[in-house]
């Protein structure tokens, strides 16, 4: 699974630029196949976008040659559209409303319809990338006006959270479900958005709320409040992404309400009331797995080691002939302690669990450590179908949980014995009142449609 | 001086791209910027597109992997638009009449208003090359069929050489002016069109004939022939452009009915007789000098040498401190012989003269080793304007003949002597039927309208 | 403080070069500047060595063109000598000997020494690595015999842990004293030797035993054993660096008969039973203090969480200007979870302090999201002498225990108190007869003699 | 046939590394896979090196960084050793008599027994070129004083210019033989030396003299004069390469007495004479046939045009598939103008014949545009041998003349008539007192033996 994208908006800072890019490395684990940023400039633009990671791509300064004090940037995994120089954001095009830079993190799930629509109305589409869609519907709108603006955004659907400058205004949205998170912070007399606060910190910002489904915020050169407006239907029910939470955010951000890293922890007490285990350790898949483990120990009261040590020099990977490939493979992200594990009965502990040919790897070296029994805890759902929202999947097929019924999967994976989190129990960390997300993963109901 | 562009198309002939890679180095001299390949397989594009030469972004069998039996492809030199990925060339683009890949030689003398009535119909520009501009005319007239298609190039105006894939159709086509030249060949059954008739020698294709102005071929997979259009008003003017003639194109070309080492040969001789000298040696500024020189020497039965030898392993140029910059230059790539021009009345002779610094440089080198007396001669008139058809100029003001009368320019040049060949005696050497060149950089008079 | 690097041999296994790849991978840690790997096949040595990750000159297969069943492999950190391509090692030379590879991790303490006679006697010294040296001496005495060889060794001093390729052997040593670490493991019928025995773990080989300092093995192809001698002084005082232990080996290896990770997990027990903390709270700086925040939690039975979080795609920095250049530094690195933190009595854990700055800047970070109070922690003594055996320190100039008395040191750093593991408390955690390490950077006694 | 090296040396001059780039671009043709520099001040060595064009390795203005009023550089291509950056030159050293920067252009015929005895007298070797045997040769001999280093050079052999920086000494020296150019230049107050006078040219310097067969030249920091010693036998037989005036000094050196473009102007004379042909146009095989050619037109009053047009844009070749490879291979260095040799019976010039495969190729290409007969021209003897002497030739089996008798060629490359100007003409350019060369690669006789 790879998150498609982050997105960070700046206005009335001087620098915007080098601020920006600080903040696309805090957001680098949201898209690590491309960077860019356009700033705005006594009514220029300035961009430099490029293939890597933010530090490659910004690494010698190359944020100091674009100028101005408002700018917005954007990190990219590739998602739907092509790997291609040309598909990097923020994209930049002309139309009847003006110059503009826009950004986007999400997928829309009613692209292709879309794109029919703008092609027949003689419209030229140049790229693969879904978000190009809005600067069509922009274009054919002549949309000038924060109003206009709105109006074109509700015709988009699901999902998104965008940032662009067009005149003077940064503007930012998010689709009026939800699904992706967009945050609004303060650093000195300007504004910052970002899909995740931890921008923020690295910026030396102040969070200020998150940005409301469905709310559109423009924020003029110099004013003193974003100005907000609404759009799409009447209070539709919201559906934030519950992979955020649990997956993609990193664990110090604040987002859709919680610091993942307490929602993680508090997933992995729940797993630990559903699904206990008589076992001597609690072990984590590290990192993804680190904090619902902790969660997990904390609860049966028992103790938790490292008994898997992740490698971070992790780069391609490269395979010796005649080794086990997936073994080595496996050993390369992660290599056991022998002296913790060994004669222990084990409780392995992740996130989710996808393939399941890593986590089956992980169980046998543990096993060929000394450990006495392994018993996997996953702390979240049978993973089912595909997202149409902007996570990339595995085709369904590839999917364990899609494959197998659930009974299958403990045979196959080889653990003494298996857990995942329910849905009540994962839904249930946040309070009565915040149960509004989409599970479309675990349990097939999209909630804006467009079912696969 | 900078051309613009080369530009190649290829029509049913197996491995299209490979070929079209081998045609587009032998255009390596009409842009040495970026270079980019787009095949058409079963319906779909395959691209491949980088900055760099020929040699560097297929050097390695890259357009190995671009299937099918027809392409097009383009090298580019930046010319209007900015220096960037986003603008290599072939563009692509999906629009009501399918998808397009299209590479454009040339610079639309109307490009700024054709944007603004494009963008003020609802569209959106993506690039700043006027390239896109042909795009969004095919998108907002929906054309599809070659009528229809025939009537977009006439509303683009010049200039241009242009090929595209459309369907299953490759297209050709050259402004009702002609001002950039583009050719038709054959290659087995299939067809080819290339800037310049060199793309067929190194593609093992035969010459067929020239497109005229105001054609558009239609070439459509598998054909017997061509299909040709007529499009723009009823024969207009011609207006070839000379400096292709005499600068630009490979000297082994044929264009505008002429092999280039030929017509400048020719436009040698014709100097010698408006400005001959009293003079022991003729030495050419090589390489661009040679053709001009030899045929100086030849009318006058004066001895030619090699007085100026050009090393060849030009880069980025390197300046040691403390060392007079402009001759450092100069000599990093010609150097003279000094036991050729020691003692000697020298004629200089190069096909045209713009900044004047070089020319002057080399003079004083060969002053220095020994020259008694250095005549310049020029093989063109004297260069006054700029050009708005697709040829790169320096600012006017650095124009020498822009900058003083004719008759400093000697003094300046520290010569003994300096004759520019006559507007008459350059356009003399075509057989009168064919006079109908532009000579704006010289006599200020623009064919097709829009004087800067 | 930077490791110099790791070392890796292969004898007796087929395709040697690709599992020594996998191996070096495993050694990333221990040098990240450059990676090489010279095998043999049939009499003749092939090689590759560049600049870069392990990942980055191995990751396209380039180990694969290295036949042979024997190699050698190394990871480099600059240390003493420049940042050169010329100083990648494995090292290369032809002498009386024959033709020898040779891969060393250490710095020789008398290294200028034997340089100026290796020169008086007639020698060509090629680079500024000491490792070249050994090479010499080699060269000098002419020596081919195992015997020989060990003789050459005993001249040397220490630091070293070395492996080479020799004729039909593959050699590996220690130096007497045993500062660097270096083990034997077994893969089918042949043997490997690396720095650490994760790098058997990631090869699918078995760890064997530590080679012993003062011992040279010689594995000859085709082997059933290696075979063993010693050379230098009769049991001298051993002298295992401690840093390996609390710092730069991989928390997964074995070495010096240790678990790294559950020495550091020991070491933070024993800096909590000396210096306790009446707090809320651990926090570990990740990921060099998270063993020792383990220990230290559970010995007090204080709640550990992960009030900071390591932000793993770390790469060139980059500061924004006008940004407080350590605050964005540190925060790209390492970011607060205030919900974790705040309102609480934080015990702040990191296995070693040597500026002092990074320290200070999350201290400062931890009281701006609502600690209470912050009390340092530092699993090891105070940090006062530079290391002439290996290990890249600051200058002494630099080192915070080392410019001001211990009771300043917690002010500069602005904690509520600090406390620093005592030598005795640190020795103590390893058994009675093991305890000869050396401890020079804390106790200026440079157990090889050489203090700078 | 590719030259081996081009070596530059400069004394006295300030900020000498900038300015010895700009000569080692002139010298680029001698070497275009690697550069290098080493400068030298206030006692202490700055370098350079990698592989690369001098425009791309110094082209950035790296030279800048290396300070001081002295330097060595070199360009290089492979030659005997093999390619990889260790090989790059300058070498750097470190010996009895201080530290050495030494740059060579030559092989030593001895090179593999010389090497052998040192590794015998227990030195270490580190790399493949025989480069580095002097300084192993001055390390065993400690060869400190100028006589002492002039009795080394004496042991080393044919073949060799070298220049090298020792302590404040600059060196300069050519083998008793003289096989390899090398001469003396002023600039300012200051010195330099080159192996050819083009890079004086580059640099502003003027020509002094050659260094002589058997000279070292001594110039101390701030002498004002060299100090000259003489070595090796008594006045040997001089043995100065003649491929170096027919083929691989640039045309406006001047070196052995000779500029190159009017020895090869002699040189298409005296093949003239040799073999007239009864024909309508000589054309030149570009660039390496023009000189001669125009001297073989000149002698039999002939028409001279440019039949075959170079393109300069060559890289790695790229070969499309279904073309016949040695054809496209052929046109994409010179394509032929079909104006200029349609009807014609041509004569076309080289300056010599290796393979003979392209020369086939473009008689063929000639015969295809319409020449009615083509009669090939060689301005030098066949070539049958080997050099051991610093040119690398392809395997003797390879070249034409060895694997065909005279009579067949004609046959085989399908010319209407073949004609090789005879030893005699060509040793017949030089007045009789200066008639004494290596011509071993035509005749067999090796002046300083080590037939091979």
């Amino acid at each position: 699974m790879k998150e498609e994208c982050g997105v960070i908006g700046l206005s009335g800072i001087a620098d915007a630029a080098p601020l920006a890019a600080l903040g696309l490395h805090a957001l680098q684990h949201r898209g690590q196949e491309s960077a860019g940023i356009v700033s705005r400039h006594q009514g220029s633009f300035f961009f430099h976008r490029d293939m890597g990671l933010v530090a490659q791509v910004f690494g010698r300064g190359e944020a100091g040659s674009l100028p101005g004090s408002a700018a917005v940037g954007h990190v990219r995994y590739s998602g739907v559209s092509a790997n291609s120089p040309a598909n990097t954001q923020p994209l930049l095009g002309r139309y009847a409303g003006g110059e503009i830079a826009l950004a986007h993190n999400g997928s829309l799930a009613d692209g292709e319809r879309l794109a029919r629509e703008i092609v027949e109305r003689g419209a030229l589409l140049q790229t693969s990338s879904n978000s190009e869609i809005f600067l069509h519907l922009l274009a054919q709108r002549r949309a000038s006006s924060d109003e206009e603006i709105a109006l074109v955004l509700a015709e988009a659907g699901a999902s998104f959270a965008l940032v662009a400058l067009l005149g003077d205004r940064l503007l930012a949205a998010r689709d009026p479900w939800g699904f992706r998170p967009l945050a609004l912070g303060r650093l000195g007399q300007g504004f910052v958005v970002a899909s995740e606060s931890c921008a923020f910190d690295q910026m030396g910002a102040t969070f200020e709320r998150e940005i409301a489904p469905g709310e559109l915020l423009v924020i003029r050169a110099d004013a003193k409040q974003p100005r907000s407006l609404r759009f799409g239907p009447e209070n539709p029910p919201q559906a934030k992404c519950l992979l955020e939470l649990i997956y993609f955010a990193r664990p110090d951000s604040l987002l859709f309400g919680h610091t993942p890293h307490l929602f993680r922890l508090a997933s992995g007490k729940a797993l630990a009331r559903e699904h206990p285990a008589e076992a001597d350790l609690v072990v984590a898949i590290p990192d993804s797995g680190v904090s619902a483990a902790m969660g997990y120990a904390e609860e049966l009261n028992l103790p938790l080691d490292r008994g898997l040590i992740r490698n971070h020099y992790v780069g391609r990977s490269f395979i010796a002939p005649g080794q086990p490939a997936r073994a080595a493979a496996v050993r390369m992200k992660n290599n056991v302690v022998r002296e913790v594990v060994r004669g222990k009965r084990v409780v392995l502990v992740d996130d989710s669990l996808i393939r399941g040919t890593t986590t089956a790897a992980l169980g046998m070296e543990l096993r060929a450590a000394g450990s006495l029994e392994v018993h996997l805890r996953i702390a979240c759902p049978p993973t089912l179908y595909p997202c149409v929202y902007g996570v990339d999947f595995p085709n369904p097929k590839e999917l364990m949980a899609h494959k197998h019924p659930i009974a299958e999967i403990r045979s196959i994976l080889n653990m003494d014995s298996l857990g995942y989190l329910s849905m009540e129990g994962l839904v249930g960390i946040s309070p009565p009142e915040e149960r509004q997300f989409c599970a479309a993963c675990w349990n097939g109901e999209y909630p804006a449609g467009s079912r696969p």
